[in-house]
């Protein structure tokens, strides 16, 4: 039975993590939780699942939940609250499927009270990566990716030793416009941008697969999971996304991950690895049935985020936190109807060239940069 | 420093063995080898790797070696001789690379010796994969494939436990006449059959493929080297021969080997794994210049030789040996223009409908069995 805490359970991620877990019943517990706002899922979720710990947004959706909360459960709620959850509880691993920056500290607290971490928190290697992996090995714990893209490398190595990987290759569904060129981007429109052809995503998430920002992040989070050089990461457009990723050895042999668009199966198998469970109601892969795979080389002009985030990712230090936390930015003011769609670019582009990178900057430094680069990003548009 | 026996060193495999030795002469010793007539190139093998005991075909050949032969090598010869070279030399591996079922004694032998197994010589499981597996287990050996789909399917599962994998899928070019309809087979000659599409192999194997005999042998193989039923096997068109095979899990997470043709790959992972290396002069993969990959569920009406496999597969016993006995006189009938193509299907067909078969046949049985069959197709054409 391994116990699970998990952060941000009422997001994409986080309900499919739920849904693992009310199939698996025999192999895993839900000891916490937490969630941000939306108190009416987050108390149905507790009320199933009966953790010991909750942690909400703030006291008001604590007062929210006290009247139909079970016996037994602990409430906890702020920033403070979400390093406490991560921490005490008694779980074997912590799942971070928070959205945003706000996971790095709960992370960082949960390895030093000694779980393994699914990560599916994007930030929390992007523009931590190097107090993540280092306190991973000095507590010795397991960064297991949760992303479909990491778990299928993750897959594919098995525990093989570095020296005779050559190349990871994470495979891009080219997002929303992968068809239309530069010129054709100009004014589209939110509710296009949001229409990802083949998984059901958050919004961020979603247009972050269209500007390809977010292949330029696992790209980030690869080179920290898997202790690979920049030099040694390709992307590739792959339309079908039916290959997740591939590494590729030095003897020429090429390991691939394969499966129907479904984010339980990575889940699970982070939650179950190294062995397998049956995926309930998961659908099976038939090639002959999907019939053929295309594949294309990405044009960096065309997808410059992807460009911008293999810059920042090689310059290092702290450019991936302003990478990461001028996009978070942009992509709110996207959706939000304040800048177009190629606005994303441009805003991201100028607070790269407006920074000074810091090398190997401390969890303080992270955190003021970040805030930093947030309200520098809100004064360009003001 | 891995000491290797090479059985069958003057054929594609073997002379492909040899440039992976050669190419890697820090991780590999050649101590024996054997072939059986090409006295000009074996002789040339001997005085490059200077093995301590070399096997061939018979006394003949072994007075044509002895004038040019270098100090300090054994000549013996025959079946009893290559019995001899395969247990008594001091090599920690068997590449059993000679074809047809006179590899089954020599590679008994070798795993009695407590030698590890490369297997490329298809015959040895396909007629006694229930004596092999077993004797493998007894004397604590390891049955490592060679052939590139179930090298393919053996570096996807790296250690997996037998319970979490579903159904491995073996992929099949088609080969010469994939594009052919049954009818448009009729007629075709010998040198359109031996013009593969992706593979250049030995004349027997190109014709396998061109009816998928070859991957119905192959059907066979994986159910002992993976301890797994027929049902869980399925076989795939997949005319790029780019996935050379996939293992598919309970949880839908589907795990495939890629890479471009070349034998040498499984080869040298037969001999240096787990780890790898760099193979020289390979041509890696790059699936954006590929384009495209392509599947098709195969046609077993078309396919007859495939289908056939699997039912004598599932019938057991001796009736492997009997399709196996059948297929090589039959299409040693063809490339010697005494049959038409399609009469290879119909030779197996009648030779596996007039037998009774033997459940868990002894080797003397199947030696005998084999015999019988090869005179039984040969007395149908006179």
């Amino acid at each position: 039975m391994r116990k699970i805490c998990l952060l941000g359970s009422t997001g994409s991620i986080g309900t499919q993590t739920l849904d693992v877990i009310r199939s698996h019943k025999e192999e895993f517990q839900l000891i916490g939780l937490s969630f941000g706002r939306n108190v009416a899922l987050g108390l149905k979720q507790i009320q199933e699942f009966r953790p010991k710990v909750v942690c909400v947004y703030s006291k008001e959706e604590a007062n929210l939940l006290y009247p139909d909360l079970p016996p037994g459960v602990k409430v906890v709620y702020g920033e403070q609250g979400l390093v406490e959850v991560a921490a005490v509880c008694e779980a074997d691993i912590l799942v971070n499927a928070v959205m945003g920056s706000i996971g790095l500290k709960p992370t960082l607290g949960a390895i030093e009270s000694g779980k393994d971490i699914a990560i599916a928190n994007k930030e929390t290697l992007v523009t931590a990566g190097h107090l993540v992996t280092e306190m991973a090995k000095k507590y010795e714990v397991e960064l297991i990716p949760v992303d479909s893209e990491h778990s299928a490398i993750y897959q594919c190595l098995h525990g093989d030793v570095e020296k005779d990987v050559d190349r990871l290759i994470l495979t891009a569904s080219g997002g929303s416009f992968r068809d239309r060129s530069l010129s054709e981007l100009e004014g589209v429109t939110v509710e296009e941008a949001l229409n990802h052809p083949n998984w059901e995503m958050g919004a961020k998430i979603t247009i972050d697969s269209a500007t390809m920002m977010n292949k330029g992040l696992e790209v980030i989070e690869a080179r920290w999971l898997f202790n690979i050089p920049y030099e040694k990461i390709d992307v590739i457009l792959h339309k079908e996304s039916i290959i997740h990723s591939m590494v590729e050895y030095i003897d020429g042999s090429v390991l691939a991950h394969l499966g129907t668009p479904d984010m339980r199966v990575p889940i699970q198998y982070a939650l179950s690895k190294p062995k397998r469970l049956v995926l309930h109601g998961g659908q099976k892969l038939n090639l002959w049935e999907v019939g053929s795979l295309h594949f294309e080389k990405p044009n960096m002009e065309r997808y410059r985020c992807l460009k911008m985030a293999f810059e920042a990712g090689k310059i290092g230090g702290s450019a991936p936190t302003v990478l990461n936390a001028a996009n978070e930015i942009a992509v709110s003011e996207f959706l939000n109807g304040n800048i177009p769609f190629l606005g994303i670019d441009q805003l991201v582009e100028k607070a790269l060239s407006d920074h000074s990178p810091t090398s190997d900057p401390s969890l303080d430094e992270i955190v003021m940069i970040d805030e930093e680069t947030r309200n520098k990003i809100k004064s360009y548009l003001n």
